[in-house]
């Protein structure tokens, strides 16, 4: 028995929750519906069936207030889940902070982020329905990665289309995949029509994940054994991710802490939603109060800068249109370190519940957000990826403001993934070429302004 | 409440072990001392507090049975330990082997391996006794790592000496060495009269253990406000290590399961040491009879083909004699992926325990180990590093043996780390273009040879 404080709230297998939380069951206003872009009507379940199983068609659309996990992935869920919620006693300590900080680690997972947590159950119930391959893309590398270990579990085939700027970058992502047993091709690449247009277009393009998207939807819907997996966005992926906030709940019911603050980086919006939503039922059912803030790049600030409006979810416009925050379908990001939040649009139930003000949003610089991930690490031990400093940095700021004010806020913060195949970008910082680039560029304001005067004007 | 059974067993931290077992106290035999190379006496405290602050020196002669945890150490221990014991449920099934085979996962740690359970410690003592900085070499970065995190804990400089070989292959243990606040060199450098006579010799020179180990110890020597601090090897290095298996034997105890057989890799024996001691003092009280199996690669085979002599610790001969398995100190094995193994000899108390045959050895080709590696990592989700991927075959080949005759034998694995900066190698597998050097190597055995003939004569 030690008398130093306790670090880290644990759960027991058996105490994992056993079910998904569908945030749409407590929606206080209905989110807008997915419209076909030909007949700029709602989709509906057979528009979807030649890229996903109906077992997640149908979750996309469930309103039901709970969707029960099936056995096969809590068994693989079981590898890693629960993760632990840590108190970060010692990065308190060195902010003299009266903050009490928290973070919910998903780094211990086989990709290393969050991504599993739905990668698992995807490639489930496309066994489940008898395909035998799944296409994706993939950005940073750790959605290629979760997708990657998932069908492994379930002897799927997987092919993985990884944006250029990543696969240069980041050659371990790429071995990684293929440690699982994935095939993996740089996008652009000359496999599909999407892909040759775009190397017409740019031979030197350095990809976007609406690209990759393009290039793994059209492999996809041109094989019927071969289906499409995307690992952010849509409400069946944000429903998988609901196991992170659910088990945060018991862990914090374990130390009768209740949170003031909730802050989680924003991409797609799966990490985000994956924390936040239970916590939003439990405020809407008046049984807390916490804040909620999302945190993206600003180089690619979809939620703070971009315009809610119906665009495509890839950039040749393969794929339904969803009302969302959006910088345009075609807007191409700077190929930022944080790979997983380079992304024209949002989820669209992130999108509406900003609209609705039930989240806040800002957007933070790259070099204030490395330097919030290396004191991280000095501090609590874990390397963060790229994507999650954008959390840590705005929870700094807050632990800092606490500090002049003496307010003791409970912050809990998204840790969702470890950066051990990001440190190149760590090295990029300490030599101090590392840009930042912000909404106030002229160049970047103008690129996101051309983007959106393509945006569907039918609907 | 799940139905599909347990994958982790797990300890809350006030479970956690709060003393480190100390083999000495009940080898049934002592280990011979370790001698001056001058005087051929025996050393005593005073010649090695140049290096080693007193504590370690006494934890490096202790005879109790047991050492008290700081409470300082414990509380950065909380940041991963208790580490998790994992059931390799999926591994079992795709081997189809009735055999049960377990596996203590050290990889949670902040360096991904199970080196800082003794870097805290050795940072702690360090820095109460006034000591300003740390000296220290590493091979695969893994050691390196974890004093660079450990020294940012208590506020001391962290200086590294990166054999070439693996500082030129895996840059990505340097960035995170430097993430943690370490400054790191490549070994053999221009900065010690050590590397300056190896480099004249040889000026391409991919280094060795052995090498940077003199020019750590070199810098420490010089610098009353330096010390030196080793990675493996030493009597209180394998003591810190212990808790690793006092850990498993609670884990093991909560799920009622008896282990036949303990497989670790071992390179300067730590990791080995660490799990198997607490087991060792089971079996000599009679409550316990597991075998106990060391395994290490062939290309640098100390236990299974070097001699036991007495011999230094590092290439220059600046270290006392230790007795030990040996190949002999200017024996620079070839650079294979695992540089964790690749020592020149063996741990005094595992080369002991090895000639008083309480412990077995056998020796591994690398591909068969990155063979075990990716079948571990396809089925648990962990890509292991290449260091236990040498346990790991030997667990496969044994789980097949009881396959064959059907015995339910149980088998405890020591996962020391995980693979994530280890991926190159992994890549290099897949291309067919990793080699295996084994003892049958005609050139390796008459470099060992001629090696050996240089041993000291005097002792």
């Amino acid at each position: 028995m030690t008398t130093s404080p306790q670090h880290k709230v644990l759960l027991n297998e058996n105490e994992m929750p056993t079910r998904w939380y569908n945030v749409l069951h407590d929606l206080p206003t209905p989110a807008p519906p997915v419209l076909h872009p030909g007949t700029g009507l709602p989709v509906g379940p057979d528009d979807l069936a030649p890229l996903f199983p109906m077992d997640l068609i149908l979750q996309e659309v469930a309103t039901d207030q709970y969707v029960d996990i099936p056995e096969e992935v809590l068994d693989v869920y079981k590898l890693w889940r629960p993760s632990p919620l840590y108190r970060a006693h010692r990065l308190e300590k060195a902010l003299g902070t009266p903050a009490r900080i928290y973070y919910k680690y998903e780094g211990v997972s086989p990709a290393g982020s969050h991504k599993p947590n739905t990668a698992v159950p995807q490639a489930f119930y496309n066994a489940k329905a008898g395909i035998k391959k799944l296409s994706t893309e993939t950005g940073a590398g750790q959605w290629g990665t979760a997708l990657a270990f998932a069908c492994a579990q379930f002897n799927l085939g997987c092919e993985v289309w990884q944006v250029r700027a990543s696969y240069d970058q980041k050659p371990y992502r790429r071995i990684m995949m293929e440690t699982f047993g994935a095939t993996v091709h740089p996008s652009p690449s000359d496999l599909t029509e999407a892909g040759r247009s775009i190397l017409a277009a740019d031979s030197d393009s350095t990809g976007s994940l609406g690209i990759a998207i393009s290039e793994a939807v059209e492999v996809a819907a041109q094989d019927p054994t071969t289906n499409y997996a995307l690992g952010s966005v849509l409400n069946h992926v944000l429903l998988h991710q609901t196991i992170i906030g659910e088990e945060a709940l018991l862990q914090l019911g374990k130390i009768d802490e209740q949170v003031d603050l909730l802050i989680g980086c924003t991409g797609g919006g799966s990490n985000f939603g994956g924390l936040m939503f239970p916590f939003l039922r439990e405020k809407w059912a008046g049984r807390m109060s916490p804040d909620l803030l999302a945190v993206e790049p600003a180089s690619c600030p979809s939620l703070t800068q971009g315009t809610y409006a119906y665009d495509f979810g890839d950039t040749i416009g393969y794929t339904p249109l969803m009302k969302m925050h959006t910088l345009g379908h075609d807007f191409v990001p700077d190929p930022i370190h944080a790979g997983g939040l380079r992304y024209h649009g949002m989820s669209p139930l992130i999108s509406h519940l900003y609209e609705q003000k039930e989240i806040d949003a800002i957007a933070k610089q790259q070099v204030e957000c490395f330097a919030a991930g290396v004191l991280f690490a000095r501090t609590e031990g874990i390397v963060p990826a790229p994507e999650p400093t954008h959390a840590l940095a705005a929870a700094v700021e807050e632990a800092l403001r606490c500090k002049e004010s003496g307010e003791e806020k409970v912050i809990l913060t998204a840790l969702c993934g470890h950066g051990h195949l990001d440190l190149p970008a760590y090295d990029a910082y300490f030599s101090g070429s590392i840009e930042d680039h912000g909404w106030e560029d002229a160049d970047l304001q103008a690129a996101v302004h051309k983007a959106l005067e393509k945006l569907p004007t039918s609907v």
